[in-house]
């Protein structure tokens, strides 16, 4: 987080590489769209959508239009304003592999530059296939779009390879043309409003830092559950699996920030320094066994849920029939340092479960057992719940008295809901990191080392499952997971508190105004 | 509060001394019959209304239809029932003076503990004027009311004493009847829902007790406002003023419930034992001058408030035209102990105010002024609020990112609103503390040494004031009292939080479901 709150943007071109693609359809055309409503882009943008297929630029603003009809939260009303907006969108059929485009592309986005009076800010997004972001990078330079006036910068989706090694041999690819810090790589959830807002939760804050450690920190637990299975995406998640898919990146991420020491500035360096210095703290497993008591994989049989039968995950298209796959991971982590040693964390993310959810439970030491009300009361130990989406606030479960006259002790919840509340129209993560790389600001882009750091400890696990799958637990589409799962927790005397946990826990929780 | 959660209840009958006054006809007859609806008199009970004024069963039973009609939670729409119900009612007209009447009063009493098998069990609650405590004690026994098996119980309201020598004399003549553990002097404020509520939420959960002393905690505020002025009451209160009527008792229990240490057991006299240490804790007043600047006494004078014009307190009926009687005080208190050493505790209270409000605001230190995000936002500190009346909850004050783009922190407020429940109708003070002293449970009247502690407390200041009345403020109806009130806190940089907080503050306050 910037020490300035109004970051200032010079104007650019954005050359968006897969502009026919998914992504760009439903999250960066709308997002630029947004920042253009909200006059963050002003008029000194352009865009250029980039895809092998040819296009004219009327075609393209049509499936612009289409694309933001059906994906942005913003409406297209004012057809004048429309107009204005799609004269900054230009289309163009390129070859990634033909150094010649890129030098076509570079005449193009000069004529841009002097229409709209731009400075050569360009800013590269690569909505691609990974195999495909080191020529591109190549071909920027030799097609000689890294020579204008202004800043260059790169900016690229995950998968950031699928492994150490072929992360370290794509980001040498990629650091032959770009500098470090001109290298976004996107891990979409560190967009989300929540994420960012734990930094503000644990650092704003005096009432939590004297809690934030193992004194009074029984253990965290970080769910990531989606309740689609593979859908479309067979062939790519065949091959990747929630490990790589999840883990990896959005998993380690919020552990991270969740387990950070204060950064001495709130810097992006300095906030990422703090960040890898807690990747570089997860124990790694002292062997095969103790790896496989503390990590769980398992995969979706058919099942059903709400009254909907789902099919296995063998059967679904584009998936190998025998595959091994995990659609589920759960795992018990250890921070290895002065603040968190002893305090287990635990990290779970399926598809096909019963919620869709992204949560964070910070669950306390309870009261000592035979002290006072404990005695007599089945106490619940506090929680703090950091909630991702769909729904997005925090709240805190406490104890208090029995609302009658008796004098009974039950948990109580006390929230705030963000989504819930009116008029609230949150930022779609991609608008917030796309403006963020618009405008310099890294702080909530991974950076190599933190990439690195996390890959070395999901090779371990990847390398210790390859040698023999015997483990992979299958569950009922629909369901929390391999039973295996629960154990992992109950072992230590827990267990996963409920996600959205006001349906499923016997907590009162009724709050404020109406 | 007892170890058990289940208390026994053997029967008895209740004496209802002054049983045609306010108190009995708004709360005691509705106490009852509450506790009676909700099957925790069984029908092992019988009540006897006593007054000097004849009057028939039939009237008193038709004075009983009428205050339960206006006052009771419950309806008394079954006819079979409710007759069962005043089948346990008996009226006796009865000078408190005379001896012989007493006799025939234990006459009609045996007569009824035979009707309904009661085993002598007797609760004498005197709900009349103080000055009569003494002779009614004595009486009581003259009259052979304390002969009988059971136990023996005496129920008495406020004022206890005027000051510390008349509250001793006071006691010296109930004592001469009655022993301690016999007493029940009520402070109708320990049995309401949220003020009991403290214990569990002090010492049911872990996240609070590590933050609630002096390392953490910047201040502690306990606010007892009304918006009334002294109506009918006026020759009472201008005898007795704020400083009696409401600090010597309400106001110190609170903050002796929430400064005091975790008692050794859950048990009456522990508790009371942890309560009257902090009382003693209080740090006397060096001089007067000392006094004079940590004690703010004020009137009111004529206002207005919501288009309402209100008169002087020196033109209300009965009242002195030229009283000093103080209606609003506010003073900054010590306790002087090693939890809670440097930790202003401010307490106000008053008529004519703009809101009616009983609330404790506990306001913790705030993060370090330079560090981090205290930089560049204005962070204000994090609260805890116990809302005990006319809302009855718990909400938490914390900073948190404004739910928009922009990287700006706001404060927001967490809330868990018991009384904004469906379906809950939670006891009135009076039935709890009824039913408490019907089982022997005391924790929440208060000990002798608790009011004597108290009363010296007061006596200071009230022979402080009684030299010289100049630093009398006057504020008008309407408003918070006068501005010293406010300077009083502001030399110590800090302020006085606005009460049922939302309406006022800027603070983001919408949670959960609606």
């Amino acid at each position: 987080m910037s020490q300035n709150t109004l970051k200032s943007l010079d104007g650019a071109v954005l050359f968006i590489f897969g502009a026919t693609g998914d992504l760009a359809k439903r999250k960066l055309f709308p997002a630029i769209y947004s920042l253009y409503k909200e006059g963050k882009l002003s008029e000194n943008f352009a865009v250029i959508g980039l895809a092998r297929r040819p296009k004219t630029k009327e075609q393209f603003r049509d499936n612009l239009h289409a694309s933001i009809n059906e994906f942005s939260r913003y409406d297209q009303k004012d057809t004048e304003r429309w107009n204005q907006f799609v004269e900054h969108f230009e289309y163009m059929s390129l070859d990634t592999q033909n150094p010649e485009g890129f030098k076509d592309l570079n005449v193009l986005t000069q004529s841009l530059e002097e229409k709209f009076s731009l400075n050569g800010n360009r800013l590269f997004y690569l909505a691609l296939a990974p195999e495909l972001f080191g020529g591109v990078a190549q071909n920027l330079r030799v097609g000689g779009l890294l020579e204008s006036g202004g800043w260059h910068r790169l900016v690229i989706e995950k998968p950031f390879g699928y492994d150490l090694k072929s992360a370290e041999e794509l980001n040498k690819q990629i650091r032959g043309v770009f500098e470090e810090e001109e290298i976004y790589r996107i891990d979409h959830y560190l967009g989300k409003e929540m994420v960012q807002n734990i930094e503000v939760i644990r650092f704003a804050n005096a009432f939590f830092e004297p809690l934030w450690n193992n004194k009074h920190i029984a253990n965290v637990q970080v769910t990531l559950s989606e309740t689609v299975g593979v859908e479309e995406r067979g062939g790519y998640y065949d091959h990747s699996g929630a490990l790589r898919d999840m883990v990896q990146n959005h998993a380690l991420q919020i552990v991270s920030m969740i387990a950070m020491e204060a950064p001495s500035r709130l810097e992006a360096e300095d906030i990422r320094d703090e960040k890898v210095k807690v990747l570089r703290s997860i124990r790694p497993f002292a062997d095969d066994q103790d790896l496989r008591n503390h990590v769980i994989r398992g995969q979706y049989k058919a099942g059903s849920h709400g009254g909907k039968d789902m099919p296995a995950y063998r059967d679904e298209p584009n998936v190998n029939p025998e595959s091994v796959t995990e659609t589920f991971f759960a795992a018990k982590l250890h921070v290895d340092n002065f603040r968190w040693a002893g305090v287990p964390f635990y990290v779970r993310t399926g598809k096909r479960m019963p919620a869709k959810s992204t949560e964070v439970v910070v669950e306390f030491k309870n009261v000592p057992d035979h002290v006072y009300l404990a005695k007599n009361n089945n106490l619940r130990p506090n929680l703090l719940v950091i909630r991702v989406n769909p729904e997005e606030g925090i709240y805190i479960k406490i104890n208090a008295k029995k609302p009658d006259s008796e004098r009974s002790i039950v948990p109580v919840a006390m929230d705030f809901c963000q989504s819930c509340q009116v008029g609230i129209n949150t930022p779609e993560a991609y608008e917030r990191l796309l403006f963020d790389a618009l405008c310099g600001e890294s702080t909530y882009f991974t950076r190599w080392d933190e990439v690195a750091t996390a890959w070395s400890i999901i090779d371990q696990i990847a390398n210790s499952w390859s040698k023999d799958a015997s483990d992979l637990k299958f569950y009922p589409a629909g369901t929390w997971g391999p039973e295996e799962s629960h154990e992992l927790l109950a072992r230590d005397g827990f267990h996963w508190w409920p996600v959205n946990g006001q349906e499923e826990d016997d907590v009162i929780w009724i709050s404020g105004k109406s």
